[in-house]
């Protein structure tokens, strides 16, 4: 109350307001536009899809038959309005409450858990995600959710609307929720609650509500009779580049994410069966397909298809086909826990290094040309790319390297064993969630740091036990059987003088 | 409308059901908390601080006077709630209206514009800030606001509480707003509209609001009186961490400061000048202060004080003035506008490189120890360091290195200058914002690969011309000349056999 003290007295402003600061719905829309960014000229573009892939992977985690994760899309040239992206899975679903709370912004499941904790009469129909696959080997726990935020942002990065299409196993119906740029400019303009929407409950099957012309759909919601439970993420406005890329590189992409989720399709030792015609995935059956169906001119081309599991030549796939030998490790990290290491001996054969080279990788060292522009094939093995590729929970951490660490970097003076050797070792981490990761999964945030704090312990593992011996010591007798044993190289001897071939 | 068909059917669900999916508060509060991640074990709190200092930036753009940002800490070691921090700057403040604007998230200035264009009842209070110095040199243009979320991830990164207190010029009362976790709990709990505040309008030095135990914010208000438009950033609840670091490695995180706006403070030339009594800065009148208050076991120290300029130790002012030379040159990409690079020469003196060697490198290689440990001293200059840093509208982007082009990259074939020189050059390179980067800041996005696109047409630019000569043609030139008018090797020559002192 404002009481005049004198009739010239200012009027001031009142003394409080109250204010509205909801966040703009860019929060969601541009969620990951600054976020996925380039490196080193990388396109983000499969990074988002993995996000998709990890929900799918949680949801599926629990299935007790196979679990199936398809991406599907549909490209026309003539009709952009068709341009439609499909990640669909046979997992657990959502309920409308879960699917409502699938489009919460950073409601993560941590917060879900508090939640139900303290206000009791929200069923309890997310107990089953407690089941944490704690001791799954390589942290191959399907558990990969974390933010509240993968979902929302990937869809965003690779268009601009998105519908969810849910149904767990006990329900009757199935739920549907969109959330599109459009949408939300519209209820700005019409000054309408922005972050509300609506959640539709319909039969399975039911496509009343979907307009004619949008084929790619309907039919995939003819195929709901099939399907007792799952969920279906469909994306439109894809971003024209994002096509392009999609289409032109089909096969660098698809190779990536085989890399990504390597040992989840190919199990604990990766893939290291040569046989083409296995059936079913080694581990816990996950088939992870990708279609790209094109209409060109009018016409439509005959469906692009693969399985995951049938890329031979990912990165990892090279890495474990070219190993001589493996040396696995622990380290243990004060407060944190146990990290498992893999590394692997790429040896030298006859005339040439046989560790993979990586074409996309920049660090990359050219061929060199010699005087008279021969090539010549002194490539390094490693060179200087880093040793160690980082997963988290399974997945691979993409944009996190690990030079080395002190016991098995290249030392100053030489022993007994040639330096090359050395460059011959690439590496794998595997951690859980233990270790912090950035929001978007590129990037862990502590776990070099950890890794080389003072206080934690390396150890070998060899037939599941702990050796006692440093690891320094075992490392390099085991670099140095790798060598002698593995390693071999042509040499010239009983040189003769020159001579010449006339016939040629 | 359901018409029930037959008394058996069953009673489904309602079709539709509207929910509403406000982001959870953790968006703000959490917002920083992964993305500044660490890299190669950087602390990122520098770069937080960053962000308020980029906020201030902007709005002191227009001072007609000098621009003062000011740091301000009081740790108290007995008591946690005394401990605060205050980022003052006498720029324009902000109206209630802005104050408001401040704290939605990703309202960026953008939207702000488009808003204005389009809904004409609003007030045109934003008008002065269109004035865009496209023309400054290094794109030292103070514009650095462009997500709307900086100075609430950089506020909940460093704390968990923030009071804004702000004054515009023409605006007889001061506007104050609070955010807090707290606040945000307390209002789920009691199922409050979350993203709901309350703006303070008050005269200036009235603190009644304020209990007497917060005697930090009470003389800052105090001061109130002695400044006609400021704004206050009040961050309480801050990390023990990141106190332990501030007060340990104070000299550490000043001197990123002062590198990472080392053109605003020192202007374009840089940190030529080695003259400390300079009083005012050469560029713009830009002052960035820290003060630092400790009280131990209840003794307040006295203040330790710093103002940025004065720091001659941060990487750019040991790049400026251990240069030989300077290589200016342009790169014009296409569909995107002018990147501005200066090269320069860091000899070989004596018995020495004069390179400026970054002790919080990790990839600094050790110092080498012959066969006795004597240190033999041949360090190399940049070794496998990058040559570019990047800055952005005139600051650094700490993450993003740019290796080198290949004009300026150590050839395989030397020809008539020895390859140590290549690795004698260091660089910098200047954007504006028609690059862009990362949310927080810390990388560009897509840099690197515009400036190696086929077209990105490189050119040398001399006394403010630019130099039609090819840029690799150029650039031996100057490199040759650099190795020969700044390289000082000192040869021991007339070699006339041993001799044994027998003095010694
Ligand atoms: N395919 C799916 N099947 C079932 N539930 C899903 C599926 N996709 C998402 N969800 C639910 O929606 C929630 C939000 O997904 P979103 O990816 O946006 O965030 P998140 O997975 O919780 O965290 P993160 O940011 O780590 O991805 C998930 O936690 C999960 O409960
Ligand atoms: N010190 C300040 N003085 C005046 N206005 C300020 C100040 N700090 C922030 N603001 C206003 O509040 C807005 C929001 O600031 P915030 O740092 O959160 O986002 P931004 O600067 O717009 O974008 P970015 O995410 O790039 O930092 C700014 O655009 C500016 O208008
Ligand atoms: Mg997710
Ligand atoms: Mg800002």
């Amino acid at each position: 109350m404002y009481v005049l003290r004198d009739i010239n007295q200012e009027l001031c402003a009142p003394a409080e307001e109250r204010v509205s600061y909801l966040p703009h719905y860019d929060t969601i829309v541009k969620g990951g536009m600054y976020e996925y960014y380039a490196s080193e000229g990388q396109n983000p573009l499969p990074y988002a899809f993995a996000e998709l892939i990890d929900n799918a992977l949680a949801a599926t985690a629990n299935n007790s038959g196979p679990r199936s994760i398809h991406i599907r899309m549909h490209f026309d040239d003539m009709m952009a309005s068709r341009n439609a992206l499909y990640v669909i899975d046979n997992g657990k679903g959502m309920t409308p409450r879960q699917l409502n709370n699938w489009a919460i912004y950073r409601l993560s499941k941590f917060i879900r858990k508090d939640k139900r904790g303290k206000v009791s009469f929200i069923e309890d129909e997310d107990a089953e995600e407690e089941k944490k696959d704690d001791l799954a080997p390589l942290s191959l726990n399907s558990d990969i959710s974390y933010f509240g935020v993968g979902g929302k942002q990937a869809v965003f990065f690779i268009g601009n609307s998105v519908r969810m299409i849910s149904k767990p196993k006990d329900s009757k119906d199935v739920h549907e929720l969109t959330m599109s740029k459009e949408e939300f400019q519209m209820k700005e303009r019409n000054q309408e609650a922005i972050y509300s929407g609506v959640i539709r409950n319909r039969k399975p099957g039911d496509f009343s509500h979907v307009p004619e012309t949008d084929e790619n759909v309907r039919q995939i919601i003819k195929e709901e009779n099939d399907r007792d439970n799952f969920t279906v993420v469909e994306i439109k406005g894809i971003n024209p580049d994002h096509i392009t890329y999609l289409k032109q590189r089909f096969k660098e992409w698809t190779r990536q994410l085989a890399h990504i989720y390597h040992y989840y399709i190919h199990g604990p030792s990766g893939n290291v069966d040569e046989d083409k015609n296995r059936s079913t995935s080694p581990f816990k059956n996950i088939d992870i397909e990708v279609t790209m169906i094109n209409r060109v001119h009018n016409r439509t081309y005959p469906a692009i298809h693969i399985n995951l599991r049938d890329i031979d030549d990912d990165m990892q796939t090279q890495f474990v086909r070219s190993a001589a030998s493996t040396f696995e490790f622990k380290a243990k990290v004060e407060g944190s826990g146990v990290v498992e290491g893999i590394l692997r001996y790429h040896p030298f054969l006859y005339d040439r290094e046989t560790y993979p080279s990586d074409l996309n990788d920049p660090r990359m060292e050219p061929e060199t040309f010699d005087e008279h522009d021969y090539a010549i094939n002194d490539r390094p093995a490693r060179g200087r790319r880093p040793i160690f590729e980082c997963y988290w929970n399974g997945r691979l951490i993409p944009y996190t390297f690990i030079e080395n660490f002190d016991w098995c970097a290249e030392p100053k003076k030489t022993k007994n064993i040639p330096l090359d050797c050395y460059n011959r070792v690439s590496g794998i981490l595997f951690t859980n969630d233990h270790f912090q990761v950035s929001t978007n999964k590129l990037t862990f945030l502590d776990l070099e740091m950890k890794l080389k704090e003072k206080n934690t312990a390396y150890s070998r593992i060899q037939n599941s036990q702990e050796k006692r011996t440093t690891i320094e010591r075992e490392f390099l007798t085991w670099l140095k059987e790798c060598h002698e044993q593995c390693d071999k190289q042509i040499f010239f001897s009983g040189y003769k003088g020159q001579c010449v071939r006339n016939d040629l």
